[in-house]
């Protein structure tokens, strides 16, 4: 068989182009009846949703949007934010969704970058808008979107979302992409140097990634997904257009309110969430006293420790640990448990699931390489080298940014920038990042192996060590540790613990107890500690 | 965001063709241990089947099999036979599963139109391959698949599939595809009339029905898969690439010998099987005496009668109804169940679950046109039009054959050749095949309408109402009907029965009891029947 006939090449009736916003208009048919979407007192349809993203796609067009042009939101995870995943495009458009935490002076450099055409905004940011977008040459068009039980109305005179809705054509003819390598979403990494790059996604990669999470998660058919992982963040991890996939429910929340989490998920129903460990930690706080129903948690950002598992687990809580990155739309790997860990001592267990484990079923792979020669390391669990990433979950690149594209993508994996081992099971165990090595007389130090050392203390909830300029050793680590409420273990108690687990040389210089800077994702910002490390070692 | 930017285009990093090689590739490093096939005494796992595929391809390397070359198979639900659906493909070739009821004439006209460059046979078939291939131009290398415990050894002198096995270069680099629209997969319509039509699937279809199938049935991972289902059928609905995905366990069967059946079923805790109704009411006689765990059966090819679906469910029996046609890969629609169907009478519940649906989540579209305007049929359930499909889960085309697949992609669908309905809800109802529609005295009647009535007297085990000449009305309906073992009941009585049930026009002329003959997939050959009426007419 030679396949030069062209009457065998793709015609309307073999080929669609791959695109989330298949997996709306399919579950608007077969379950227009369902409920896709709860928040407060509201409450849509499948069906209600399918209809109002499509009148807010085409009040988009009327407002001027035009395919290839980014929308920008600026929304804590209420029912606008899930509809712009499906309504901007709808219109043809690229959904960026930005960080609500960030200052005027990175809402600025993103807007202007993305060139954004219109934010949609909650009140509760009106003042950092203005200031971002003050003198801006061609600022975005602001339409708020009020949260009146939440006390923040529409700004009097100014444009409100569901007048847009409202107004929209009911029959507006959106199309899917023409091509499914067509762009969907722009998301602007953190970068804590430099300034953040814009992450593109495409059709292709958003549909994907969606039906990758419903089967590595083995979810089953219409979940009740609670958002507590920011829908800004990698888009939710592409869980929007999962649960339109799923024909699941979207809970919405303003903010991650651990005093109303337990009732929610009780009158939900609620199956599935997301969130960093620290999320998960809180999560098991807030339910110890109220056990649930049986709960599937998945957590990302750093590996779970393996006593927050076992709590996690005593109180009904099945968690699965994926890693990913923005560039990878989220999680693209996962730790899959294997039969016998269930009978594994904990502490060998937790480290078997803190590994971020292997690649997900539609990313196509995963590998840790040397990064001079570019080769696999041994399967050692020993050898480090950079984590690479390489399949159809991968996005296109950095938009306006074609040597950060080509850097990221040298030798056709995607770097992820973070050190890692593999182990003889195929499993990659993520070391440390690139820049959290500690380079201590010669010797690196992994400043992970570190903190799960301080992790394995009863009473401590967040560790993050990194590293301080030395005279002598040029760099020595330290320690910055959060405790479990209402304890009282000194520093000196911490530095005995370390050093009854680890080699003197990789024993922190100094532990700081007190309250660590994060992202609004729960991530440690590493780059506040180092500088603050810094500062110390000039002052001393 | 304009996406002209070149930088911005696939490269190695984030395109990977879509493959369901990839899914065996994945399970093969993710559950090298499970237990992938099983047959008899023989067991293999996972990582077993990748190199046991690996060396077979490999071999078939050697014997010269190239890139676009077809490998065909004539063989029962063994592991060679599961294994061909990776190996052919590794070494770049297109698998053509021939349908072991053939007779010589039908596999020479396959053999030839298909160019197989080498046949994977049982020595079962031994004679009618010879007869087959008796001089023919040139004729496939046959290559022997012994089963010597079900006494079926390898023809002495004659190559041996496991001498392939072991002779394969365990290293062979075997490849992706360089482009997912590449031929995967060649299988010929059974063709009531006329030539087979070979059918054409590309990776990439294969690749998304196979997580399609997944999906619809709500498949936990690691499903125990018996294979009641002839694999030659639409290569088992792609259920070889699924089980891949899913790191599940295939139960291989080299007849479906009902005896046999509940003792497998127990020993291996089989969770799924696929077959046509027929094969269920067998399974469900089979179970009466021993019920099993929760089984899931996905059935198509006609609709399940109201009876046997009770009696499936007090077997403890879930029944999934889907709808397909080889050019579909297999299933491709399916009659998703809506909360309150549970709460029905049992009729009610069947009318419901009788019909065919909606298109599967990956597949994108099914509609009712009017044959005449190709326009969709309004949704009252009444008015007739021919059923399409349009999405990533149809066909390239026919082989060699640019005129069928021009006529069957007419106006952007897939034309099934079946007449349906489309129901308020979105459903699709097939009401007959085109050609199996009988006109009377001007007047359509649908032969499955009849067919249903049949079905609801509780002695019809299958029934199979086709046209019979007629002087006077053109055409009348003539019924074929085999009773539930014991049953005595006469033609009159069941004639008395549908005359309860129908209008005057579309009882049957005559009703004759006794055996039907079936295809192997145990669909009913109604164009024997159609014969038998007419001879029956032409001597009356």
């Amino acid at each position: 068989m030679r396949a030069k006939d062209t009457y065998l090449d793709p015609r309307t009736a073999n080929y669609v182009p791959l695109t989330p916003l298949s997996h709306l208009r399919r579950t608007a048919v077969v379950h227009p009846q369902r409920t896709s979407c709860v928040y407060g007192e509201r409450r849509f349809t499948w069906g209600e949703t399918q209809s109002r993203c499509r009148r807010a796609a085409a009040a988009l067009h009327s407002l001027g949007i035009r395919p290839g042009d980014v929308v920008s939101t600026l929304l804590h995870n209420v029912p606008a934010m899930f509809e712009s995943h499906f309504s901007v495009p709808m219109a043809g458009a690229v959904l960026n969704t930005i960080n609500t935490r960030l200052d005027a002076a990175a809402l600025r450099f993103i807007l202007e970058h993305s060139e954004s055409r219109l934010l949609l905004v909650d009140p509760e940011f009106r003042a950092v808008v203005a200031e971002a977008t003050a003198g801006l040459r061609s600022p975005p068009r602001l339409v708020y979107v009020a949260d009146t039980p939440a006390a923040w109305p529409c700004p009097s005179g100014e444009a409100e979302y569901e007048d847009l809705v409202a107004a929209g054509d009911p029959e507006f003819e959106w199309k899917l992409p023409d091509d499914e390598w067509e762009p969907i979403a722009l998301s602007y990494t953190s970068g804590t140097t430099g300034d953040p790059k814009g992450v593109v996604y495409h059709h292709r990669g958003a549909y994907l990634n969606a039906l990758g999470n419903w089967l590595e998660w083995g979810m089953p058919a219409h979940a009740v997904y609670l958002w507590t992982l920011p829908m800004f963040h990698c888009n939710g991890w592409c869980f929007p257009w999962t649960l339109a996939a799923n024909a699941g429910t979207s809970i919405c929340l303003r903010k991650v309110d651990m005093a109303a989490i337990p009732g929610l998920l009780r009158d939900h129903g609620v199956t599935h969430l997301c969130g960093a460990p620290i999320v998960l930690g809180m999560l098991v706080d807030a339910l110890e006293r109220t056990r649930q129903r049986p709960l599937a948690f998945m957590t990302a950002g750093s590996s779970p420790p393996a006593a927050l598992i076992e709590r996690a687990e005593s109180a009904g809580i099945v968690v699965t640990h994926v890693y990913g990155l923005t560039e990878v739309y989220g999680p693209a790997a996962i730790c899959v448990p294997q039969p016998g860990w269930q009978d594994k001592p904990p502490t060998e267990r937790a480290r078997l699931l803190g590994r971020q484990g292997v690649a997900y079923l539609l990313q196509h792979d995963i590998d840790v390489v040397d990064p001079s020669t570019g080769r696999s390391v041994p399967a050692d669990a020993a050898t480090p080298g950079e984590v690479v990433f390489r399949g159809n979950i991968v996005m296109k690149g950095y938009y306006k940014n074609p040597a950060a594209t080509d850097a990221a993508f040298e030798g056709g994996w995607f770097h992820t920038g973070d050190i890692g081992v593999m182990h003889p099971d195929g499993y990659v165990k993520v070391t440390d990042r690139l820049k959290d090595i500690i380079i201590s007389g010669g010797e690196n130090i992994s400043s992970l192996e570190v903190e799960e050392a301080l992790y394995r203390h009863p009473e401590v909830a967040v560790a993050a060590v990194v590293a301080a300029p030395d005279e002598r050793w040029g760099e020595v680590p330290c320690a910055y540790v959060e405790l479990r409420a209402g304890s009282e273990v000194d520093a000196q108690t911490l530095l005995a613990h370390c050093r009854g687990l680890l080699a003197k040389f990789k024993v922190p210089r100094q532990v700081v107890i007190g309250p660590i800077p994060k992202t609004s994702t729960g991530k440690v910002q590493k780059f506040v500690l180092r500088e603050r490390s810094r500062s110390a070692s000039a002052i001393a």
